[in-house]
């Protein structure tokens, strides 16, 4: 079985963070993981790009039907959920990196946390520690430190399994 | 059909925050609305209490079986989708108000800013402005600021509908 | 805590099964129970005005939003799951009638089953007994009979609870 | 992006049974497209057993976490939502093939014809042909034909989307 990093961030990105998605998403499938995302456009498609050159494997967790998915999703999941498909694509990671992101990116950082996983912010929301008394939310300054975090966090989530 | 006005927030409180959770609630009730919550205790059992007292009708979307609702929940809805369950919570609602809370709070207020949904905030989570780019969060002072903010937008989103 | 009775079946119907659903909701209704149902047209509709005339509560769980649901749901909660709503629909009920029906019917009262609980049928699905390995399905010759069935079932629910 | 093509039956089974979900699984397997299916023991295990020997790639649907997954599922997705899981396995499918299979399978059959997609049957369920008013319910005689029908109908859904 693979290891599963989810990717979260927006479906809009500028030049400078579609850069850092790639770079991760290249990071993860060279290390022969399953990347997991939203399979939309933004962060989400510039990780698979990334992972796909790479040689490695992209599932995309839809928010409705195939058709929305990125040209670089091998394994599209559609829910029709909508939005809702945030939590299923969480429960799908064994640990996240969330690459900038706006209001739906919290909601995905926020349930990750909430159920325990461990999520590696590169540039994304600052939140309040005090609050946060599940999970664990770590800073990374660059792709090559949050892909080892999140590799390290997944490891160890199996291993507790 | 009733408005269903959500109440979010930790399933333990301090005594300062279960008395605003009891008001928001009895203000809730006092106005013929359906409290919708998640159905457990701290601050979903307070609102529940108070919408009670009021005369009001309460709905407990609850994370596991019917065992864990509190004793003023009406209407209970098992879900059986654990933590997954907040944002059927928050889809029920018309709108919400979130009492202090912790991550698990965060997911309901992020997954409904994300919807597109007015969250009023007592004394609960500060966000990066800049990031919120959908729905609309608003800091309230007291609950009967709080409870007026909400119904004003559940009638809105109503009319909109 | 109200019982739930979820009642089942198709959004179009004969005069005849109408009726029967009319009179389902009208006796779940004079129970003091919560009538839950898929909020939409058909048997859902004709049990919750029997509900509503018999002066009960009615709780519509929605595949869309709020504007999909019929004039005598008091209670509508949007999942905007579609038909998967379905199962949500199945978990929030301590026992169902299903009336007549077709294929979203017996998607379910096979999930009800799944789930260990009992349906109670109104001229629904026959089906091959051998393969039922779990729940209970009883045919019932009349809506009395069949709200009875489906009363003692909730009740014994609830106490194995 | 693969073609997904649905397994389901139940989580134990005959020798025979057995048999046939595994050379199912096999001719998936051969033809390059991706097996999902929920991952348990039973029809499920052989089903990717077979996939995993002819080179195929096999998803997992999981109804809690990854530790319930069988030995030969490549890429688990864990829901943690019992047996619902059953219907994001159905979304995820282009086309299906039930295999025997007892009450759950039969949630899965329904709920996919309700969905409007095919549904191929080996020894599945037989059901009353005038109440299935969407999908298609289509009885194979051999897993070559199962297997020759199902892509055929995932690749037509295919090219309507």
């Amino acid at each position: 079985m693979f290891i599963n990093i989810g990717v979260i961030g927006g479906s809009v990105c500028s030049a400078e963070i579609c850069d850092l998605a790639y770079r991760v998403g290249y990071l993860i499938g060279r290390k022969n993981a399953v990347l997991v995302s939203g399979g939309m456009g933004g962060v989400m498609l510039h990780a698979c790009r990334g992972a796909k050159e790479a040689g490695g494997i992209t599932v995309g967790i839809l928010p409705y039907g195939k058709e929305g998915a990125n040209e670089y999703v091998d394994i599209a999941i559609p829910t029709h959920y909508g939005l809702a498909r945030n939590h299923l694509l969480v429960r799908a990671a064994d640990a996240l990196i969330a690459i900038d992101g706006y209001i739906g990116t919290l909601s995905e950082i926020s349930f990750a946390l909430n159920e325990g996983k461990t999520v590696i912010s590169l540039h994304s929301w600052e939140l309040d520690r005090e609050r946060i008394t599940k999970g664990r939310y770590i800073q990374a300054q660059s792709p090559e430190e949050a892909v080892e975090l999140a590799f390290n966090a997944a490891v160890e989530s199996s291993q507790i399994q």
